[in-house]
């Protein structure tokens, strides 16, 4: 499909358009590339409003379950909705936590759910900024509420607190009034933390782990968006407080809305993209008008060579690339 | 200390000199990179050719004492051992897992041993560069081993991976046969598992996983390096074992000199290194020497007035470079 194709798909909401653009965004080829932002370009300003909402939790707190609940009570609402996925685990077999067909099985078959894993391994721009581009393509196809998923490990839970509204992290009961899945440094990030499977036995120790949490969030210092951290919570399996969880997400993201936070964090979201999108397209502009001239292929030669190291040919490249610059 | 000094004061194996020059590496200042790349240059050629150890492990897998045990074996034979340690852990408050002073007691008090945490957080070049870079400095200090630890999330591991010449896992007996910090993806690229915590009770369980672990290796796809994953046993709490894997080490890193692995992989990394280094000194230059020609501070203005989306100005952004370097 082109750009026109892909263009007149989306805009009607059909996922099988939305779907050869995710993959468009996630290529590497500088063709793919140009096209994609090209393609975003003429989206951009027919997208929703949508609730970007981001979620982790650590495996075993019940995410899935959690998710599908969630996403049935907003889709009962008559609301359009995307799950985007990032799965960091897998390096080498490029597995994904979608893999298990059976992972919210309802929701996946609900034609107003759009769930969509995103695969994390090496591209120019990073996870961050591919699904920050899928999340536009979703709302230019009119979804309303945007779920993007991590599996909790390192720098993605990073980059999809950049991303999303809100950022939600479940965690469990554990042994004792321990909660699992409450991690230091990403519950300091953390909008609204969902203490998960607070049913039958775990009934006690949750109310008293969520007492305990609402006491220690205090001893943070205050994020920006100007919002007090809550505590839920919730049984995903029973159906119990997961719709309680998502009117209280629609009524922070209206706060954030009001309180002009929103505004600000989309705004400067659009300057790292830019500054993301100009980096990676100046070195490729450059290498493709310049790259022979520096004798960029000779040099790299010379480095397997053994004929010089890296060090010493970047500082080589970069008088040179001063010298040509300079006849401008 | 300007770059003649810390060569000196690095080349005497200076740690005063080493630090400040890995702080330098660390620094995300242009002026501090050129400095940085320049400093690295000089030395390249004075490095000792190290053993570059990945190690990865979660939390409770005891690493620390692994690594302490081990660091004596290796300091105990008349070797000098840096131990660069990746924590990504924490985004908001830049936590270290250093932070706790009784990490690696004995080893940290050892003259030949230098112990350094790395912090995670955003840099042009990536943690893998910078890591890299540490590396190359501690080899110029004539260190002979280097240890690059990471806590076992996410993205840390994968940038380990390709940084060592050999990648260790540590996993522990769990409850039943189950085996505690095994993970899919990561654990296809470890060229040795460490079973710790083999003693009293849990040495059964050990055996039997170790068993386990051994048919399991070998239904993943051969690795490029020509050596077969070994799994070892140890307790290095009651120093069991630990002297055994050192050994085992120095054989596999043998195996890896001989069969020429080590010299195309070093390559590799070389190549790939300079790729990094010329993207961001390529932008970093363009945006010196064009930045103002090409209108970046107006598009970035108009983009935060929302006079134009960042993926229309990354368009126009192009056109103009584009013009412009047609003129060479």
């Amino acid at each position: 499909m082109d750009n026109n194709q892909l263009k007149q798909g989306i805009l009607e909401g059909n996922i099988r358009a939305l779907s050869k653009a995710i993959t468009l965004v996630e290529s590497t080829k500088p063709e793919h590339r140009r096209q994609a932002i090209s393609l975003i370009n003429e989206l951009y300003d027919h997208r929703k409003s949508s609730i970007r909402l981001g979620i982790t939790g650590i495996p075993g707190v019940g995410k899935s379950s959690f998710i599908e609940r969630l996403g049935l009570d907003i889709i009962g609402q008559g609301l359009k909705l995307a799950v985007l996925a990032i799965d960091p685990s897998s390096t080498k077999t490029g597995g994904s936590i979608l893999g298990d067909k059976t992972r919210m099985e309802e929701l996946s078959r609900a034609p107003e759910a759009f769930i969509r894993p995103s695969p994390s391994s090496g591209t120019l721009g990073g996870v961050a900024a591919r699904t920050r581009e899928s999340m536009l393509l979703c709302e230019a196809a009119g979804f309303d509420v945007i779920i993007i998923e991590t599996v909790g490990v390192g720098q993605s839970e990073t980059e999809v607190i950049n991303l999303s509204d809100i950022f939600i992290m479940l965690a469990m009961p554990g042994t004792g009034d321990e909660l699992q899945g409450i991690k230091r440094g990403i519950m300091e990030a953390a909008d609204l933390i969902v203490i998960n499977k607070a049913d039958g036995e775990n009934m006690n120790a949750a109310k008293r782990a969520k007492k305990q949490l609402e006491i220690a969030l205090h001893l943070f210092p205050a994020s920006d968006k100007g919002i007090v951290p809550k505590v839920k919570l919730a049984s995903a399996l029973n159906n119990i407080g997961v719709n309680d969880v998502w009117k209280s997400l629609q009524n922070t993201h209206k706060e954030l809305t009001e309180n002009g936070w929103l505004e600000n964090a989309r705004k400067a979201q659009q300057a790292k993209a830019f500054q993301k999108l100009t980096e990676i397209s100046i070195y490729e502009q450059v290498m493709q008008q310049l790259g022979r001239e520096m004798g960029l292929e000779k040099i790299k030669a010379d480095i397997l060579r053994g004929n010089i190291n890296e060090y010493a040919a970047s500082i080589e490249i970069m008088n040179d690339l001063k010298k040509l610059l300079t006849k401008l």
